[in-house]
């Protein structure tokens, strides 16, 4: 199965490409699971400005880099999104990139992971919300990892993984969790 | 005192402009409030990219359009937030506005009206919460007007005001309720 790990934040200063690094290498290898990161930031998708409704379908689609995002997306059978919490809510590069599309997502599992100083649970159960809209299946788990002191260099910077595994163990399960869930909606595909 | 009324949508065939001069036209004379159309595909914002979190003050801010955004916000005394639903939630490019700042929203209050089908109440609920987050202060009463085929012309394009005044008229309580309440909030100034 094809899941795709989508880096919600996009901003110069994010931790959140780092964050999905560490992520990935807590999850238990799973071999019927093919990762692939989706970098947002890399995809530097504009603001939303399809003359169209996306639920029309892709042959509606004006420009070539929706029609890119459009195949990138519908080659996956589901999907891991990091989000931050900016204001109690999603950030906007997230949901940018997800109201681009609509079928591409359509009945597909999916993993919500939050990060906040206080694990972002508010983004995370809006963004649940806008999933259902798209007709997603997202898993009961939802992991939520508060930042903490631990993770940061005096500077600021987040620590290179190995200078915070110890921490980072405690999410090992909720994470594997997740997945597990995953796995189950995979295999029973509606 | 001074009223920004925030069109929150930007795409190309939206509707959210010519909505935003209907209520308007709904509000009645109010000789304390002078309300200005803040039309943020004018803006066009780019996804949020400052480097430092908009908390720390505008003497963070690197660019100059984030400079003018700050100021054009901190000149206004209270908000009212025109939002379509994009999947259950709000559109990328008002949470991306909002997100710009911080101080130059904290302790205003703002009114919420949504646009969808249904009434975009979802969105509404969702975007109240960013609101709190920002330390706002939203008004109790959310207009959520549904959109019907009576506002559109054949050929799916939103009829001229005058054309479905006769409609329209049911939201002119409910506007003219959160507008009061509005001013209330502002003559008692935290």
């Amino acid at each position: 199965m094809n899941i795709g790990v989508i880096i919600g934040s996009t901003r110069p200063s994010r931790i959140g490409h780092q964050l999905t690094k560490w992520l990935l290498s807590i999850i238990t290898v799973k071999h019927s699971l093919n990762l692939e990161m989706i970098d947002l930031a890399e995809w530097d998708l504009p603001l939303f400005n399809e003359p169209e409704i996306p639920a029309k379908g892709e042959q509606y689609y004006s420009s070539e880099k929706t029609r890119q995002w459009s195949r990138k997306i519908a080659s996956k059978d589901g999907f891991i999104f990091i989000t931050p919490q900016y204001n109690w809510g999603y950030p906007a590069s997230l949901k940018n990139a997800v109201d681009y599309l609509y079928n591409e997502w359509s009945g597909k599992p999916a993993i919500i992971v939050s990060y906040a100083n206080r694990g972002g649970g508010k983004a995370a159960a809006q963004f649940r919300q806008v999933l259902e809209g798209l007709k997603m299946r997202p898993v009961e788990t939802m992991p939520a990892i508060c930042l903490t002191k631990d993770m940061y260099t005096e500077n600021g910077a987040l620590k290179e993984i190995e200078d915070y595994k110890k921490f980072a163990a405690i999410y090992d399960g909720v994470i594997n969790k997740a997945i597990d869930e995953l796995q189950i909606e995979l295999s029973s595909k509606r």
